[in-house]
């Protein structure tokens, strides 16, 4: 398959995201090609420094960059030779099977809709990240694309978010739960109320009813759906919070017990290895129509590497083509469809 | 003062709420009063069985409990006689200076809004909590009264809020942030935007902008205002992450590392008590035309020991005089009074 890897995006391009292409490389199938969007000569400049011309990655130019502050729309129409449009054009035109950007996610999320389209049947798509817990890995959809939700949009994630739970996870009947504020039905706003019903009315979705954001980490369910504004805080939070504990206890243990210290010191690294977000790479934009793996804007080599390997194997899953399946056989439409 | 303490509030009621008064107890003034609300002769029992006559003690019968997750407006209606419905109408009728409860938080709200009515210019009350961070407590507000704010309940809040971290917890010039998905001025949905426009046009508050979920433990602002449903997930999403990964943390020592994991327990129980909500005690209800104290829900007898003593603090700022001076002064007004 081409892969598709925005060189500009993320707070570490292009040096990291190079790094991580070059990583991949000997890893990919002969089939496999890596794409590198960016400025042509810098990209060359970098590869060669590398000593990994040998790799024959595919350069195309784009010469513009869009900063992981600018407004998307704005972006978008100013920069129209940056590489997230030259992406998501090349997506659209069939000339790149995957793309992946640790860049400004508001932008990839605008440039895939613009040019990628949805797939038949979604109405928005969602970005659905994997979390560790206890009991194995939960996936959250949306945390970031669409702040807005109807209760279509939640029904659709879950649809959604269930196919890669089971396909990408291995998770046989994933469990999906409505993020809320209570497990009682009565809690949550209108919003809520109505894409609960839709959710109940399925009877393909394992749907076990609200969970609170304390259940995500307890492994109460596979799947978690929330609008995009209180998935981006929740993703935001669980990060910030484990760099802070991490650091609380790092400076406890150097201020009182140095020895301690020493001797903990590979624990903690483990530990944080176990539930760092570099180790799987990226997260898919579901619902769009080809695949869109969006990496962290602090991304490493190491998670662009790993962002590379896992867009493989996601392709492989077939997950949009399920989607489309699912969702045309499926008799719940939007309240507004409905003229309700 | 005379404070009501629900008797039946919480998971872990009514022992340690009993017994959390008792500890209390002995480090009043003699001023002040402690009132147990709940089932006369159960009261009676616990009291006896600790041998704690002595502190004389008001109890006010309530027979009846709401319980945890009844839907606090039904309860209410059908439960005139519970330890909630009897506590906020003591405050209503100036027969308590302030109420505790860790009982339904809902019903709580509820019963405080029925009975003891909001402040003078005070739309919706917001319940107010506070984090440790590595600079210091930030002030959250609103963490679950109010699901459905508008924006001028959310600049209500800042004020309150302001003034709740500026004469209860000593911050000079509290800076205050407004929870958002990004800090550019052009994110969030309309009902963000129009409060930032509030906000920013008192400049008696000290608002900083957008703040991330990523920055409250960061220590970027002293005051962090969000809607109640946002505020819920966070609480809750903080709580249980730092569990998760206390648990993490020792399941991997004791595994691994025996040796490490006996010498890091009490590392580990060091530094859980500095992150501790029971040390914090409760969070008023600010806004109501009271004192209104909501803990945990499963707080223990050192919560409630540490909740009647902040109270008594709390309420010697008269925090509620200088909400209701402030907004009497305050340009700001809700879009429908302007018509808009």
């Amino acid at each position: 398959m081409r892969i598709a890897l925005d060189a500009m995006g993320g707070d570490n391009a292009p040096d990291e995201i190079i790094e991580g292409a070059i990583e991949a490389a000997p890893l990919l199938d002969k089939d496999d090609k890596l794409i590198l969007i960016g400025p042509e000569n810098l990209i060359k400049e970098k590869l060669s420094s590398h000593k990994a011309d040998k790799y024959n990655f595919q350069i195309v130019d784009a010469p513009q960059v869009i900063a992981m502050d600018e407004k998307p729309v704005d972006a978008l129409r100013n920069k129209r030779k940056s590489s997230i449009a030259i992406m998501a054009k090349m997506a659209a035109q069939g000339k790149a099977d995957a793309v992946i950007s640790a860049g400004n996610t508001g932008a990839c999320v605008a440039a895939c809709q613009l040019r990628m389209r949805n797939l038949p049947g979604v109405l928005r798509p969602g970005i659905s990240v994997v979390f560790p817990t206890a009991k194995g890995p939960v996936t959250i959809c949306d945390v970031g694309a669409n702040i807005n939700c109807k209760p279509i949009n939640l029904y659709q994630y879950a649809v959604m978010a269930s196919l890669y739970s089971k396909h990408v996870l291995g998770i046989e009947n994933p469990t999906v739960g409505l993020m809320n504020i209570g497990q009682e039905d009565s809690k949550g706003n209108e919003t809520i109320k109505k894409a609960r019903e839709m959710l109940q009315s399925d009877n393909k979705l394992k749907f076990i009813g609200n969970v609170e954001s304390k259940d995500i980490f307890n492994g109460k369910c596979n799947v978690v759906i929330t609008d995009g504004y209180v998935g981006n805080v929740v993703l935001k939070l669980a990060e910030a919070l484990v760099g802070f504990l991490f650091k609380s206890i790092k400076t406890e243990l150097i201020e009182n017990h140095k020895l301690l210290a020493m001797a903990f010191g590979p624990v903690m690294k483990k530990i944080h290895k176990k539930y760092d977000y570099h180790e799987y790479g990226g997260a898919p934009l579901l619902g769009v129509n080809g695949n869109m793996i969006i990496c962290h804007g602090s991304s490493k080599a190491k998670t662009i590497k790993n962002a590379i390997l896992a867009t493989i194997t996601y392709n492989k899953k077939h997950i949009n083509e399920q989607i489309v399946d699912y969702l045309e056989h499926s008799s719940i439409r939007s309240y507004d469809d409905q003229g309700q």
